[in-house]
């Protein structure tokens, strides 16, 4: 049988003479190659993503990344029918395949559209807002984060080959970090499609991603504290990993994802009849099927209220009596394959150990019928539905990784709480009930030990995504047993891959290195009022200077008038007195911005296209009767967009009064046209 | 000698008959005390900081914890001359023990306020914004954190024996967990002045803080998922914490702040003569001195251009040779002792190392003038400069963690982030320059390898706390062999001691989870205007809704003329059509906001004091002339203050044309009195 090529250091590599270890075909049991890495140099490889990817993903701008992210999800989709094809062999369903290959190409939307529309055009990625360090405004402080200069290993689980890789590939590659491919030995070959397809895009740099078939070797031992290593699979694993000498002698970052005993919570209020019921039970069935229960987040501890377990326990088996395990690629089919057979036997030795505090009440691990397949040869297994004690620690510790849940009852919602926690971290959990007030205790008292938790009822049903499926835009991973990681989580993953650094100095300093004006350093006003300069032209620090406006209490009685906002601070001097702010009657706030706009505002056709919003914007000093007012409005951020014909600006706004008091700051948002467009 | 009491379970602890570590003053030599925990049961220990700590802790809310803190600060403030006179035996100046004292209690302060200031009255703190996950608005998620059902286990350094445990613990105590703190031998008996101050404080709920004065013994091997290590001090105790099984096992969250080899980088700009240049080399001289350079922020490798060499070593030398070192309570002695022989005795081997590497220019390992001490007896050291080559290894990896820093020449800005680098992780580094443009190089060049970074110079030299003061409000740690960890950063560091759960539901159950009003949930309209409402009486969801109000081409042209706002997209037609936005003319969005409150406004006195504020306000379709806008304003958010008579309120504010689309969104910040205040 022939070894799977790596992709390393530009091209792809064959071992010569290795043995390699073989992977089978979940369904019919049949060879379909083998893996090794023998003779490849794993320095050279960590050294080729670093000296090669790193530098020239670097070279790209945050929406340069996300652009090519896009293209390529757009390139896997119109090539996913190669993906589903193989993902058969697996012992995935078509729905299965979906869930891995469709699932994995959102993630790269996501990712893509995060990079266009929440982080810089140029300069670094800012973390949180300016922190001032000082009485007279000359020191403060900024966290800024660059692209970690190694690369990203990436150690992944066999039941999500397509899924894995690119959930872990998006956010390092939106960071500006190149990723090195490791897939888990049963599903590796379709991995290396998905990575031939990656290749043949042509879209990433060279460098950017590298796929090793089989083995790591020795490169753990080259890395460092630039690098990161992100591992899904086995707890067993992941602690030797973590404790590997050199990741932690140099502090190489490590985040694990490790099955959990995720545990699913039927609300009291949920009685049969009930959509929370129905949906429970559908849900069960659903992650005890999909993928043959191979989900680190499926279901393996089911809650119920003691009076509630016969029923699920009847509903779910009538359920499961339904599914139809058999060849995936026959559509009849409603569950495929687990893994392989060593799968299979894991899980059955696991299913021992929960038989001594369960009762199997649905399904026989030994035997199942299978449409078209061989039942012996591929790695077919029966849904297995257990009932037991939540008494029995093995309920809450042990993990059968296949089509198994366990019903368990409770009896109070503290209990229930205390029980979720006795799965001592997970990845994943649900509540489902239409009680607001159940939710809310099972859900922050649970919290503590979950890295997501869903709260299924009639109202979202129809558009949930699921209890077992990870969100790009929500964190994936849990504490203690789910790993103690954290990946995803929209701009949240990104982060993990770059480095956040306090950088203090004068605003002038900071708004030279962050490439974005802070209050404090230098404006930059000449006769040519800002808004007639084109994107291009405009630079951080160009200020206009409008007023001063004097503000009357006719103006106010007026505005008052016009708008409708006869709030008694503009107008009644007897009740404004009264108000603990005021003392006296005040101009209105938006008649304080109105004028402002009134005042800096280049009223002739220009670049400056549209004022689009206002962030920020604070009333720090009341404005009395016959204040005078002047505005300082600076260029603060440009954001030039590389597919639009102009770009979004970001002024300062200060209005102070006569005696420099300030009035009002905020923030004016406009879109300002390039002149090259 | 006596034996230290470890404060555990409530009281003080002696061990009985245990022999016990000398610690020794490090002026004198002279027996301080003994160390040892035998007899300590420390699985009870733990379980103790979980049982009554944690929930006496949960039970309060952020704002009555962060009064807790600015309590104690106010305490500690009040007693600190108790800590000054016993930090003097750890061979600490009064400024060295105002450095840590004071230090640490700026820490609580500003901890103090950020809770106040940044932290949610009541309910879950929020991370980041609703994300929505389905196109029909039922489906959504919420990233929230809650406070870890664990101990936070600080392992402290021996150089900073007070402002070590303050700066852990208050964000620990903020976050809502509990703290077990193990000093370090040499200077644990100023700890425990602190923590007998703690106590006699009475200020924290019983179970907040134990403190072990010895060993950790079994302590880690009972130690789970929700539990934290914080630790700080070699690298090489960092890793064999790191790798210790259970931390492994149970993904413990383990956070490690270690020496590291620091630099300070000279600007070729900052030639001798500018400001620049005397600010490079006094902060090179106080980072030597202060501490007597034990600090694990403190300079170790200064990275001048080749061609200023000769003038810093000169300048140093200068300023060196004023340092008078002796008896720290000598009101004359600017440097005090090492923390012990031991100590001194570790700095000589380093120094060995690098003077194979680098030529002694200042100073003499082996002997010390000392002004009113012994001399061999006082672990005193003389402050020593070396020179030498960046090419060398050791300069690089080996740090002598005392009086003591290397000259090295470099020839150009991409040299110098390279050598920069060459420290594999650094705590902090600084740049000194007045060229913003050399500054913005070397801070994004050097960030991946940096926690903090600081650009000094003469603009904010009078302000800047110097390159070797962690701030409360900024990261302290950093990659690689500076732990690879993060304490502080403001409330980032409170994050560190929370899970963040990513919470899905419908927009219903997720306003009913996070006690905050979520877009899409019900809405509460009645007869009574909100307005009229106190804050104990105001709901989340309470609705007013206003209008519909026609706008008109005199509105606009009424408002254009009022304000000054006479930009051409509300008056000239033609211009406006050539408008890539709006095709015709269109309302000003100031005006939009200010009908919009005109409509929802209830003008008589009542519980809504002021309009202190406007967020997030985007303009999303176009308001064309004779359009009718309809608001609606829902209270979104509560926060009572404890210490006021009133609170925010942060209503969202939805404005919509006549077909239902969304003219303006954003939230109106108001100021909403206490009924019973």
């Amino acid at each position: 049988m022939s070894v799977l090529s790596s992709y390393v250091r530009g091209g792809w590599v064959t071992p010569d003479g290795a043995e390699g270890r073989p992977m089978a075909d979940a369904v019919t049991g049949e060879e379909i190659g083998r893996l090794a890495t023998d003779g490849i140099d794993m320095a050279a490889v960590a050294e080729y993503a670093r000296r090669t990817g790193g530098p020239a993903l670097r070279e790209l701008s945050f929406h340069q990344r996300a652009s090519l992210l896009k293209a390529l999800a757009g390139y896997l989709r119109e090539h996913r029918d190669e993906l589903y094809a193989v993902s058969a062999r697996t012992g995935a369903t078509r729905g299965d395949a979906k869930f891995d290959v469709d699932g994995g190409i959102g993630v790269l939307q996501v990712y893509a559209s995060l990079g266009k529309r929440e982080l810089p055009a140029s300069g670094p990625w800012l973390d949180g807002d300016l922190a001032p360090l000082s009485k007279g405004g000359t020191f403060a402080g900024q966290h800024v984060y660059t692209p970690l200069h190694g690369v990203a290993v990436q150690v992944n689980a066999y039941n999500f080959p397509c899924w894995g890789p690119l959930e872990k590939l998006a956010p390092a590659f939106l960071a500006g970090v190149p990723t090195i491919i490791k897939p888990a030995t049963p599903t590796a070959f379709l991995t290396a499609e998905l990575v031939r397809l990656i290749v043949e895009s042509g879209l990433l740099p060279d460098g950017a991603v590298q796929f090793l078939a089989g083995s790591t070797g020795d490169l753990f031992d080259h890395l460092g504290e630039q690098d990161l290593v992100s591992f899904t699979g086995s707890a067993s694993t992941a602690r030797r990993l973590r404790t590997h000498p050199v990741l932690a002698a140099r502090a190489v970052r490590f985040t694990a994802e490790a099955d959990s005993l995720n545990c699913s919570i039927l609300g009291p209020d949920a009685t049969p009849g009930t959509p929370e019921f129905d949906l429970y039970v559908s849900q069960l069935v659903t992650e005890m099927t999909v993928k043959a229960g191979q989900k680190c987040t499926a279901i393996r501890r089911a809650f119920v209220p003691s009076a509630l377990v016969d029923a699920v326990v009847e509903a779910v088996r009538e359920k499961l009596a339904q599914v139809v395990v058999g060849d995936p690629a026959d559509p009849e089919v409603t569950m495929g394959a687990l893994a392989g057979l060593e799968q299979r036997e894991e899980v059955r030795r696991s299913l021992k150990s929960l038989t001594d505090a369960a009762e199997v009440v649905f399904g026989d691990p030994e035997h199942v019928e299978v449409r078209g397949a061989d039942a012996e040869r591929g790695a077919f297994l029966s849904p297995v539905l257990l009932r037991g004690s939540a008494d029995s620690a093995a309920v809450h510790e042990v993990e059968a990784f296949g089509p198994v849940a366990t019903v368990l009852p409770y009896s109070s919602t503290a209990e229930v709480v205390e029980l979720a926690a006795r799965g001592q971290g997970s990845l994943a959990g649900s509540v489902v009930t239409a009680d607001p007030e159940f939710a809310r205790e099972v859900v922050l008292g649970a919290a503590p030990w979950h890295g997501r938790l869903l709260v299924l009822d009639r109202a979202d049903a129809t558009e949930s995504t699921g209890h077992g499926s990870p969100m790009p835009q929500l964190v994936h991973g849990g504490p203690g047993r789910a790993g103690g990681g954290e990946e995803m989580g929209g701009l949240r993953g990104v982060a993990h891959h770059m480095q956040r650094s306090a950088v203090q100095g004068s605003p002038d300093m900071l708004s030279a290195i962050t490439g974005r004006w802070v209050p404090g350093s230098a404006r930059t006003v000449t006769d040519e009022h800002p808004f007639r300069k084109y994107l291009e032209d405009l630079r951080p620090g160009d200020t206009v200077v409008g007023g001063p406006r004097r503000v009357t209490e006719a103006d106010v009685a007026h505005f008052a008038e016009f708008t409708g906002d006869t709030f008694y601070a503009h107008l009644d001097a007897e009740a404004a007195a009264a108000n603990p702010f005021f003392g006296e009657r005040v101009a209105h706030g938006y008649l304080v911005v109105s004028f402002a706009a009134g005042l800096f505002v280049d009223p002739a056709p220009g670049p400056v296209l549209a004022n689009f919003g206002v962030d920020n914007l604070r009333f720090l000093t009341p404005v009395k009767f016959d204040d005078e007012l002047t505005i300082t409005l600076t260029a603060k951020q440009l954001s030039p967009r590389a597919s639009a014909a102009y770009g979004e600006v970001r002024w300062d706004a200060e209005v102070v009064n006569a005696k420099g008091e300030p009035v009002a700051k905020y923030d004016v948002l406009t879109l300002v046209a390039k002149r090259d467009a």
